[in-house]
């Protein structure tokens, strides 16, 4: 067990208002709780595995910045991890990263309120290449009326459905026509195709995840045919996710991987089995995001109760995992608790346990800032820069 | 329908890195999405019909602000709503309170880090009454040398555990042990029982919820007759909740009622069903809060997809409802969409979708700020004022 807590000598903390979970130099057992922090050398030997990867493959790397919506943490994926550029899914988010001076900048998503359109359309005033995907001819239209209005220039990407069944053109077809008509539009650039199954990636067994994988593929496959027949051949066809960026990139028709959880991982990523049978948080990545939570009460026999509920991490894709300790299972999550079983009562009042999040977007979304440990010891204090911006 | 949106004449929020979701006087089509909106016609309305409740019974009203985790609700609940103090769950999110001027203020919850149990022990000094729960002696004693070394003093009440399961002790014995602690700590003054039955709350069906919660009455009476015998009467017994606390007033044991949902109301106790059978968001409670959302997508026949997704809304209480559209259904979110199943194609990008939420607390922590409408009207935009304060 980790060790108790006690008043540490310095008085960092212990103001009412002190609203930072922890300072650099303390020591995990110093850390307030519950709170947000990172392993960095799990986090930073993740972004090296994954920029081997896409080296070796000659795929560009486009992480997804609504995962960790940090600028920091992209800016180590930038200097170590190989990404030559990120992903939001709202203009606010992406107005962050902009600001911050990150050079490009995909919205792999629909913007279609007006308003949000005229900010998007100024985006590329903060000197970068800034893009985003439409599925509605309308939407083009929209787009060139406000590029128009700034005097900037956007990329703009066909978004294809290729089986996930959310947002995306239904047919080749419609791909060809909404391709030709960004290309014809004044100051849009056509740059290519997103095709993204989200609900391929968290196909836990391997061969189920490729096999359903492959038909997305094919049907994407089809639809960058259609566009070449036509004279429309995307540049960049960009998709993939941290389940199945392996089967994108042996298709030889994607250029661009999408992968955001690779970086963290999380209880629904890490029961997914790579090719050889290997869970994904035991092999290829390893858990670099926790939330990290203290006993406040074991009134009750077997049972220890945390001071790290739903505000401290989603639930939409079950129950967290404690780290390090297979025995002990959490039992249920409520506002402001996690109950943890404990049947040999080996848990005491102070004690630590680093609970791994069942989704990781959601529950990063949540806090105001990263702990950013090595080994034992706060080496930095990231601000989760683009929190709470879903506009 | 909702109209759908346009630019609007002036120019709030055009500029990159405007972030409220509206300014007062805007209308409703005019609030950016996704946004956390209150109906305050309905808001006000549940806070006098549970002022006239508790007022008819007797009974003090201590909402909870972990609930709304907002200043400006809880000066509302003051104002017209009978709320004579606040519950907090954590100590940084009393610490807002406390600054903000509130006078009564309970910590319904136990506070061990040391840290925390010194800051709570400085909150007397915001000028108001402190008062927390313990379910074990070293807390208790662990509160006495903290109050000792900053001079104030501190309302302590015993937590009992009448059958969620989670805090609490487990017996009359032990609650009378603890209390008599308690009474003896220098400092301290034992303040009454706090025994609260979560787990009764969202039970639906009227009868199955008052057995339930007639059991942890009557296991909680129990206690305090063994206080009384051993001369230590509980000035306060305190709990309850939007569930249950008709019953709690009429067993004449209670004091005090924490209810905290009544207010906002939600998916999950829109579906309980009161003594007439009508479901709680169809009589008694009328939805106040909801998350705004616009269309973004139709590109797939016979669906609609909205902008906000599990950043704006949590799913542990399952799917939220589509209000006033009984016939349109939410039947995926993810982390930035909501799918609705529109088989008519009726929805039309732009198109504006108040979603009730499945549970009102942790999706009010999601957000920075409540847009307040009167009407079709923003009157004021609130902030989440201890929004990520679970420390």
């Amino acid at each position: 067990m980790a060790q108790q807590s006690s008043l540490p000598e310095h008085l960092s903390g212990l103001e009412p208002g002190f609203d930072v979970p922890a300072l650099p130099g303390m020591s995990l057992a110093e850390v307030f709780t519950p709170a947000l922090i990172l392993d960095l050398d799990a986090l930073e030997r993740n972004l090296r595995r994954m920029s081997a990867f896409v080296q070796t493959h000659g795929m560009k790397l486009r992480v997804h910045g609504k995962m960790h919506r940090s600028v920091d943490v992209y800016r180590l994926q930038e200097q170590i991890g190989s990404a030559t550029g990120i992903c939001c899914q709202k203009v606010s988010e992406a107005e962050v990263f902009a600001r911050a001076g990150v050079k490009d900048i995909l919205i792999s998503n629909e913007v279609r309120d007006p308003r949000m359109i005229d900010r998007l359309a100024q985006l590329p005033r903060f000197g970068g290449r800034i893009g985003v995907c439409v599925d509605a001819p309308e939407a083009v239209a929209d787009l060139a009326v406000a590029v128009a209005r700034h005097g900037f220039s956007l990329d703009v990407l066909v978004e294809y459905d290729c089986g996930a069944g959310r947002c995306g053109v239904q047919s080749a077809a419609e791909a060809v026509a909404l391709a030709r008509a960004i290309d014809e539009a004044p100051g849009l650039r056509y740059a290519g195709l997103q095709s993204y199954q989200g609900s391929v990636q968290h196909l836990s067994e391997f061969n189920t995840r490729r096999a359903a994988a492959a038909e997305a593929i094919l049907r994407t496959t089809e639809v960058i045919g259609a566009l070449r027949e036509a004279g429309l051949p995307p540049e960049t066809v960009t998709g993939a996710g941290t389940g199945s960026y392996t089967f994108e990139t042996s298709s030889g028709v994607f250029t661009e991987l999408q992968c955001g959880s690779y970086a963290f991982m999380d209880a629904d990523y890490g029961q997914v089995l790579d090719i050889e049978g290997r869970r994904f948080d035991e092999g290829p990545w390893q858990n670099a995001l926790f939330v990290l939570a203290q006993v406040i009460s074991t009134a009750r026999p077997g049972q220890a109760v945390l001071d790290a509920g739903l505000k401290s991490l989603t639930m939409e894709s079950g129950l967290p995992l404690v780290f390090g300790h297979p025995d002990l299972t959490c039992t249920a999550v409520s506002d402001e608790h996690s109950q943890i079983r404990d049947p040999e009562g080996r848990l005491q009042i102070g004690n630590r346990l680093k609970l791994v999040p069942g989704h990781c977007d959601p529950t990063c979304n949540l806090h105001d800032y990263y702990v950013a440990l090595r080994g034992d010891r706060v080496e930095a204090v990231w601000p989760v820069s683009a929190r709470g911006r879903s506009c």
